[in-house]
């Protein structure tokens, strides 16, 4: 990886380069010390996309990731990108596998009662359509172009702390390859997930806390099989929630509901494609392709949010900050509306100077974010079977359904969420 | 009231009037027994619209009411009239006062977060809106109809009983000044509200009950003051629900949510303008005139349906069947839709002998009912505080209506459940 030095002075105009010295400071054992405008912590697409925009306006960045590459490739994680992630992959100069390669879906389907309902999103939103793209497949872009463009990533650190976030001082220390390291910095971006360093790093007295835990999970599978149907199907039953997925023409991937209490060793590919099935139209469980599950596991549904996202100098984005539950397909998106918020700020902030605007990420973030977490929450309560739910709850689940499926404003409603509201503006 | 002699047999063609003569049968103490086609229990806008319209089509009736004309009058209820109410009074030939000195609304407004946001019904549905007129005087003009047309209507009549609902002769006895009475029929209409004898005869295992009892009531006011606006004002504020609601340019209706344990004795004129004015933008509150209240009531809010709406020979229609919260005005409007159904099976029925029909009538009203449940229940949850809510369903609140108002989709969905979705069709 390429270390450039710098001289330019913090915070503006922008610090576009590395600087490497060795550090003179109250930091003890700290090998080397590294300079960046911002240091991101997290190589997941977030911290990558936002990298990638900063590079391409020229302001440095440094990326600290606790994984190996291959590890952050390997999680199996969404499909579906809005269109507004879409056009900031394109902006990011990573759009081209993408568009070579992913799938564009003008519609998905709602399927209860044994029937199915289409949601022509194309139609009900002027044109606005989503992209089929699996996440490690972005991922894979946003490393490549990376690595091309010579940004400098650090894998496999570890004992990541963040320092002086309220003061004139903000840096990063990290272990890696048995070292001590410290990287200065103007800004740090928390791109590093739920479970992360980031969010912790801030007094939790100073958060608000805003949590849904739900009374079920995901088991998923993907599998090398040709889609049941050229678009998702989420299916509403009463046996649970199930999902028809892909990530390409070839590869699929499946969900149904489960309770909390099952384990994925207990359900065999045999089990899965039979409930699956279960849950489907005869006809589209009739035309349903299985095969040997190559990936297998539950994930748990959570509503998470905190405020503010941010805390001086530290800025969280996407799962750092704000969980929601997969029906819908709007967690990988809500991370590059950040992304694209903190980008365009800092492009003032760098530019022009107009630090006033960083006090303003957090509340221009959250007013995106709660819609779509609104949105993830109520398709959630739509489609999934709830243990307990009293007879009129129930009856008004189904109603919901109907309604909304039958109305035009509803189905507009649905389709105009599902693609992705409008990106915020900054001013 | 008169009493017409006919001999025409039941059921069908319909027996077109009253028959009148001394009753062999198995009752005893019968003084007098009377036959008609429709037997209609009740006595308020329901079961006087039913009658209205089925005496315009040549089918006779007899309406049964426990209460004098006086009370029946005397009760302070809704007073939004959805356009297929509007339209079904005009049908029946009781709209001229109506159409006279009802206000038509086109929007009304919901006031949130210190302003106002206005739901153009009109713009929004292609056209519809509602009409302010009150429930007793839709009463007064159908007991007007009513007397006019000579249609009968025995008030003050006590120990009301159902027999052979299932069976070939169904019939009502009753007591009227002391004496016992018997009607024949070959229906019966059930009219009498939530607490009416109609859903009481059915045998309680053939019902389904879906029921949420909510956990506050609305304490209103009745005033001769001028409305604060032209149009409806629902307001949402952390001290609780408020709602700006009038019966005519010199009469207004006010509403604030109160917890379960409150009294009305508590509650002062006073106290009772404060607190609304306090729930409501500075400027709306400003100019708010009062005034001496002329009634003032608390009512709980409850979510209430039994399945099925029939039960043999007796069709349960409006309170008797169904209740909504008061928020989004749907329960006059939900009786005048079952009303309507009845009546056009009616007319099928005596008119081409189509008694298939009346197998359908619970499952046609059904579906329009359980979409304006929804509305009411998804309404009032939109626009309450309640108890013990957490941080996160509290946001989800406030983001939701945050989402439908500034969503022209979500508008319209506001828009064309307030104004009344379509009737169902009878075929």
């Amino acid at each position: 990886m390429k270390v450039q030095v710098n001289d330019v002075n913090l915070p503006y105009p922008p610090n576009n380069a590395n600087q490497k010295y060795k550090h003179k400071g109250p930091h003890n054992n700290i090998e080397d010390t590294m300079k960046t405008s911002v240091a991101i912590i997290g190589a997941g697409p977030s911290g990558l996309l936002l990298g990638q925009l900063l590079h391409n306006a020229g302001i440095d960045t440094v990326i600290l990731e606790r994984q190996s590459p291959d590890y952050v490739l390997g999680r199996i994680r969404a499909g579906v990108l809005e269109q507004g992630m879409v056009d900031l992959l394109r902006e990011a100069g990573v759009g081209a596998r993408m568009d070579r390669e992913g799938l564009v879906h003008d519609g998905f389907e709602l399927a209860f009662d044994g029937r199915r309902e289409r949601i022509d999103l194309k139609g009900l939103t002027g044109g606005k359509r989503v992209m089929i793209y699996g996440q490690t497949e972005v991922t894979r872009d946003l490393m490549e172009a990376r690595e091309a463009s010579g940004g400098v990533t650090h894998y496999e650190v570890s004992d990541v702390k963040l320092h002086d976030l309220k003061g004139g001082a903000p840096h990063v220390t990290y272990q890696k390859d048995g070292q001590a390291h410290r990287l200065d910095c103007d800004y740090i971006a928390g791109c590093d997930g739920y479970h992360g360093v980031s969010r912790q790093s801030i007094p939790a007295e100073t958060l608000q806390v805003f949590e849904r835990v739900y009374p079920f999970g995901w088991l998923g599978v993907l599998a090398d099989t040709p889609p049941v149907a050229e678009e998702l199907i989420y299916a509403s039953h009463p046996r649970g929630f199930a999902l028809c997925s892909m990530r390409s023409p070839t590869r699929t991937r499946y969900y149904v509901q489960v309770g909390l209490d099952e384990q994925v060793q207990d359900w065999s590919d045999e089990r899965f494609w039979d409930e699956l099935k279960s849950r489907l139209p005869a006809e589209t469980a009739a035309n349903l392709v299985t095969g040997p599950s190559i990936e297998k596991s539950i994930a748990p549904l959570r509503s998470f949010v905190v405020e503010p996202m941010q805390y001086g100098k530290l800025f969280l984005l996407g799962d750092a900050a704000h969980i929601v539950p997969p029906t819908g397909a709007k967690g990988l998106n809500l991370a590059a509306s950040d992304v694209s918020t903190l980008y365009r700020i800092l492009l003032k902030v760098y530019g022009e100077g107009r630090t006033d605007l960083l006090e303003r990420y957090s509340a221009i973030c959250l007013r995106r974010i709660w819609k779509a977490e609104r949105f993830s929450w109520w398709m959630t309560g739509l489609l999934h079977n709830f243990p307990d739910t009293d007879a009129f709850t129930a009856r008004m689940r189904q109603t919901e359904l109907d309604y909304f499926v039958g109305s035009e404003a509803g189905r507009t409603s649905i389709a105009e969420n599902y693609v992705g509201l409008p990106y915020e503006p900054i001013e």
